[in-house]
């Protein structure tokens, strides 16, 4: 099976992800994988609900978004998953979701702090908030990278929009938007009936880097 | 297969939609359907739970709201649908529903302000508030219809009451139904903690021009 | 098939209605079934998890709520269920829940008010607090007697407790239950940012007088 | 059967029970389970997802928390477990999960209040808070072992982090964890609209141990 074939396979079930840990409705939300070794990345299609979504049906485009190979067109979001590959050479996935809470902290254009343990884990910092921009052109992308380059969180707010996340792969960035709606949920419900508590910086570095250097099977 | 069959089989999915989607409890809400080029429409029969729904226990009314061919009686919500078929000949589908968050804005009688990307471009404007309307004459219909005419969006909220939807077809309304109840969720988060920042008209004016017009497959 | 058979089969699908529609967790919610014609009723075992409950796993009751036949012990809400039967001969069902927003009106001991117009059909009136009772005695089952004896309400919200539902069958007692956490969720959510709108008086009446004697099939 | 293989199969429908009952996503919980008779337990590996995990990827560790046999390493929550397992003889399981509302709680370092008879039941007390720790040492065991250490709550709110719960069984400890969950959302939202009634510490202690001696199945 080549990279590509098996991405298009990988992509089916972390779309399913999103649906299973309830981050999307209808097609709102989209998953990408870079192609190891090549300009090119696969993504989900443009308004194919997630039933009816195959191997097949994902499509390959290259690193200026242009359709490269699949019989859909590729989602609407394209332009900012390609400029995010463009910019940061380390991220081999994105993400785009609308998922609930995390866009009510976008909505208000409010970072999400960092008050639980498992958010100085996985973000080791808060979820800082992106820029407004329009779809159309790279505002989206830029927007994206100028938030996250040099940020610990995988994770960025858009305002008024919603969540980009980026991983090693394509499943770290899914796990980053996971996270990212668990954590924004549980800090809203803290916040509605008083002030969390603060968790101090040099615990959340020790956090962090223990999560990213221990975690896990070696 | 007749136009009649097929939009009886495909009502049965899009109730399980509703159901998926997490917008109806035990037989609270309908999807109707237009059927193309005669004065009729297709419908859910009245107090039927959702398990129970076959492609045969969906009823086809005139457009009076009579029942015209079917062996259970129609929804108690039919007279709403047909005065909307009636009087808006570009819809050929009608979803209503009691959706949780939709129907809490509609119990204070308040529109859902448009802060959210994703709002501008399927409402293109704040969800509208119809008004107080008793069932059983046409005042629900004219609610409806005297609230989404010359209105961008596809949805109304029924005071005291719930949504209607409406679309080109009855998939398009369900999906109107969905995004619906899911703004009307995000921003009712966003506002338990502050005032969601506004997104300017010209950009609303943008976002949703472009997604009626360049979003999906061509 | 006798009548307790049919009963005992029905319990399990009306118990899985409980998980279905969210309104329990692990074993804390109960239905029962009055044996029609005879002075017994059919209930959940007490502490059996809902994937564990068969037909046979059901146990039947005398309306002192003794033990007739079962290989289980009776629910430890048996006593109330039985108290209900006792004092109101057109009860066929009464179903108990901890539904999480009901129970949350009843830990303040505040009522439901009849904002939603799905509110003025199923309940024809606010759903009104029975008082702080122990289990152990009649006094639960006193207290639900009491508050809905002469109301339209087929729900009650024990201070401090949950929910008791009464139907003239068990699955009308399930539908109420369901109906009850939906109302009480949405008027909870429509209070979280301001107050409802109020229904006139009349237009509730109208509304339930409708739904009790024209909904649903003939 | 040996009694590990046993404990490693029951843990997987155990891990199954955290997310049918919504208290973790991806790999974010765990559930563990003394080896009666030795000074062992078997516990989650790391890092492993839910749909992965089977009896033989179930690691056994000794009571220091070092692995003892599996082919991954446990989960990174061991030394918790293991601190329990070590100080607390009466303790058969331990689970570990970040659930929603309980965690909110949490990062405010606030307890749940004893106001529903179903906590009055299960818990016999407020829900505690325990200590910020850090991971990495015995500190987290200790916040735990000395919050609980004659509570009657079998549930610990750790500040800024999450529950752990005790039970004479895993599956006690599961069962500690969901109604955790529920009482302290239910109190959430009964909360969000004012200040539910107190319970009599007189009446929280009759119906605590007419729970712990009465309920279920003899």
């Amino acid at each position: 099976m080549t990279n590509v074939d098996q991405l298009r396979k990988d992509l089916v079930g972390l779309h399913e992800d999103l649906i299973r840990w309830g981050l999307v409705v209808w097609t709102a939300g989209n998953v990408s994988a870079r192609v190891s070794g090549e300009d090119l990345f696969v993504i989900k299609p443009s308004g194919v609900s997630y039933d009816e979504l195959t191997p097949e049906s994902m499509v390959v485009c290259d690193l200026d978004g242009k359709l490269v190979d699949g019989v859909y067109s590729p989602s609407s979001d394209t332009a900012a998953h390609a400029y995010v590959y463009r910019e940061m050479p380390e991220v081999g996935g994105v993400v785009h979701t609308h998922s609930t809470y995390a866009t009510a902290w976008a909505a208000r254009g409010e970072a999400v702090p960092c008050v639980l343990t498992a958010m100085a884990d996985e973000f080791g910092a808060e979820i800082p908030v992106g820029p407004f921009a329009l779809i159309g052109n790279d505002d989206i992308g830029k927007g994206i990278v100028a938030t996250l380059s040099g940020h610990r969180s995988p994770a960025v707010l858009m305002r008024n929009h919603g969540v980009f996340t980026i991983g090693k792969t394509a499943r770290a960035a899914v796990k980053a938007a996971v996270m990212c709606e668990d954590v924004a949920r549980t800090v809203h419900i803290a916040r509605q009936l008083g002030d969390p508590l603060p968790i101090a910086q040099s615990d959340i570095d020790k956090l962090y880097d223990r999560y990213q250097n221990v975690y896990g099977q070696r």
